[in-house]
């Protein structure tokens, strides 16, 4: 009794590897699944899975399980997101004591981490939100780790996670771990929310590259097979370019059937969309910090799901008759011209999702009073994780040089880049918008550029229609902000202000 | 007592309007606002701007305005939506009486009316959602109205709302009002939504084309004035691209100050975001019905507000050193070859914005067992509201000879039309991607539309890579949908499918 240092509750293929790398790890730990199927199969496989076995200690209902860990307990949980959650601490709570504290590992929506904090703040227990990315591979080897929480909780879990999680060597031979205390309340679930869209965001550039590469096109005979495509991302895996997506990318790109053919072809391009990349883009609208690559990421997946109505329109709308074909081979060039502007185009493409992610974390962090620091997020993201790649590197130096700073683009390094990056970009895109290739979010990074550089937009249009039909106002340029003006452009409207009816 | 056949809350401007019209038509009405001094400046006030104002009866106290009113009794609510609603029914709720009827026209969430019509029920208390379109003009002289709820509540409403609506004369002679009963549950406010959105969108794509004239670009000198763009708006206003928001957007332009520069420049480009558009985003997620478009302008709405982030990064990321201005020059031509090109992606973009509107409400329509007519929807924009125009006729056309057509684009004259469209819309694209001047809705229609015609996406390379790090395992072309497939695609993976880790 009482001889275990914490708890795991959720045996599912994430809770099964993060368990056997905290037994690695030393630590006695109890585990405990719903069904006690799934716990004895893994006791079992665990004895030649696992190098230190004899950590783990099976435990088959909730109250044995939770008397089986020193106080005050640390039960880890990573079990479904949602209800999933609220169910087992409901099960947890008759058996636990003050100053108990429950770790939530799962993709939880931080509101709801939120809540559940201060609900068992309550009753005198602890809660913290913790993001982990990684997969099975990190979660077993060393994952990203994304604490967010209270300071006592800190001090029970922080020590835990820094020996578990991965570790990277800089480039100046100093070696890190990936995980460090964050902030207060659920900003490790933002974090690892934002993380997730993200990682939308650089699945959608690759796979647009891909499809750039591969397909059909009008007005050009430019197309890769699967091992040219996998030699480009390999070329591209020792630039900047260089990541964790990128890299396996090249590795299912050559991947073959026992026939010899390629098994990506084989595979049904029908994505699911919900969840964590849907909850980036919900709160990018509450905090006013767009995050288009992400949300064009989001709905590509959607639109992937349409499969059925697609190879309708696929029928109706064919590639032949949909475009100018002469113009479709104005920027023709050779292939490896194409590859080069795709490069530039996929980096600056993701160079933009960054800022868009780092702009929204920032934002929250400053709305919700989490103190976080961009340049930790970058350094704990460098690996473990899904999105770890070069890119995280200038980006944590450019935080470091300042944790202020507004968008990465104020940062030299990043300034100077994506001008060098701009041309082949923008050929890029043209491109693929002549060739009728869809890349949404290759195109809206660039719109997001080209906006974001704009001293002027066109928002003085918006601002005129909707005073015009509705009499909401504008703001002028040579008065002060706040100061609101009413025109009568059609010389016989209203002069009452709007204020029940917003469009 | 009880003289008045209805009764109207809130007295801004769309409320002044909206009850004037009432009066206008011989409704005798009573009105009450929460600040006493509103409602006696505007009964002041309706004496020379209503034609009837003897049928407006003013009250002060919520008591007396509710015994006012014959029963059973008709009260339509123009306040503030949200917590406003909630507060006006709270005060009501002690004085109505069973059968009688709360009507709320502001622009509620379909889901607070859903929740309300719900709770009123369970106390005898009939509710209804009604969207109200056309801002103050059209609120005065016939609006577009969009009524959703019961049969009970449709018959105490359904004549008075067609009686103020818009009147429309159709090519044939046919004289149509627009209002028509759309459905049950929260319909009238989720069609009043998607409407904003769709206004959004519309509004995005003109503010787009209006930069794109009127800005310096990379390696071009096309650059149009503020009046040889509203020549252009007006030479649209003869074309399918004829509606209210281009016919203001002319106006708009051409508008000058008492010296003679014009308004438009003036105007600070920084546009609000919140409220229904980015609702009818969410939702989209939800329903899994990319609405990519509006998406977009809202995202570009919250750009727009980012205003000194812009001036920092105008400053540091100037327009001379981002482009390739050979690349630039090269689809350049006629200024009247540019402007057509641009029409063609202006009608182009919102063919695909209202595809994806119209896509979304019908699938709310089935999933919330609305039954919903998108024929009907059509018609009853094409009048009174802000997004009136002439593409509502074919759209229309498209739904009355196929009420289940499951996108307008697998429509004859849709799927021809886009097609005739396309080249013009990928030069205008290409320019603007090329030339430096953000186009997010335009490149997003047509990303949208090369992924709906691709019977291939490159999703299959998601899946891919979410079975190869989170085991989340892929269906394949070559076996039954539902049939799923995990590959160790490292050769030394794990085999535990992924349950609870859903990145």
């Amino acid at each position: 009794m009482k001889n275990n240092e914490l708890g795991l509750i959720g045996l599912a293929v994430m809770g099964q590897n993060l368990v056997m790398n905290l037994a690695d790890h030393g630590y006695k730990t109890a585990v405990f699944n719903r069904t006690a199927e799934k716990t004895e199969v893994f006791i079992e496989e665990s004895k030649t899975a696992c190098s230190k076995p004899e950590n783990l200690e099976p435990q088959f209902d909730i109250k044995s399980f939770v008397e089986s860990i020193e106080r005050p307990r640390r039960i880890l949980l990573m079990v479904q997101a949602g209800a999933g959650v609220d169910a087992v601490i409901e099960s947890l709570l008759p058996h636990l004591e003050k100053g108990d504290l429950i770790a939530d590992l799962g993709n939880s929506f931080f509101r709801d981490s939120v809540r559940r904090e201060k609900a068992l703040a309550d009753k005198g227990i602890l809660y913290a939100g913790i993001g982990v990315s990684g997969g099975e591979e990190g979660a077993r080897r060393g994952p990203s780790i994304m604490p967010g929480g209270s300071n006592a909780a800190q001090k029970m879990l922080e020590d835990i996670f820094r020996s578990i999680s991965a570790e990277v060597t800089e480039a100046d031979g100093t070696s890190i771990r990936c995980s460090k205390w964050l902030g207060r309340g659920g900003s490790g679930h933002f974090v690892k929310m934002v993380h997730n869209g993200i990682e939308y965001g650089d699945m959608e550039i690759i796979s647009e590259a891909y499809q750039l590469m591969t397909s059909q096109k009008l007005g050009t005979d430019f197309k890769l097979t699967n091992d040219q495509a996998a030699a480009a991302f390999e070329d591209w895996n020792k630039t900047e370019l260089a990541g964790f997506l990128n890299e396996i990318t090249a590795d299912i790109l050559k991947y073959k059937n026992p026939d010899g053919s390629a098994l990506i072809d084989s595979i049904l391009d029908a994505a699911g969309q919900k969840g964590t990349g849907k909850w980036t883009v919900e709160e990018s609208f509450n905090l006013v910090r767009p995050v288009t690559v992400i949300s064009q990421a989001v709905y590509a997946r959607g639109l992937s799901s349409m499969k059925e109505q697609r190879m309708q329109a696929a029928a109706k709308l064919s590639n032949s008759s949909i475009g100018d074909t002469a113009a479709a081979s104005a920027l023709s060039s050779s292939s490896k011209e194409i590859l080069t502007d795709l490069a530039d185009a996929m980096l600056a493409s993701r160079i933009i999702s960054y800022t868009q992610g780092f702009s929204l974390i920032m934002a929250a962090s400053k709305d919700y009073n989490w103190d976080l620091q961009a340049a930790d997020l970058a350094e704990i993201w460098q690996g473990g994780c899904i999105i770890r790649s070069s890119l995280l590197t200038p980006i944590k130096m450019a935080f470091q040089k300042s944790g202020t700073l507004e968008s990465l683009l104020f940062d030299d390094y990043f300034a100077n880049r994506i001008t060098e990056l701009a041309p082949g970009w923008r050929r890029s895109a043209a491109r693929a918008v002549l060739w009728g290739i869809p890349v949404p979010g290759i195109t809206a990074a660039l719109s997001f550029y080209d906006g974001f550089r704009s001293e002027r937009l066109p928002a003085n249009m918006i601002q005129a229609q909707r005073d015009y039909f509705g009499g909401h106002m504008y703001e002028r340029t040579d008065k002060a902000r706040g100061e609101w003006f009413h025109t009568d452009w059609t010389g016989h409207g209203g002069k009452a202000a709007s204020t029940a009816y917003n469009a």
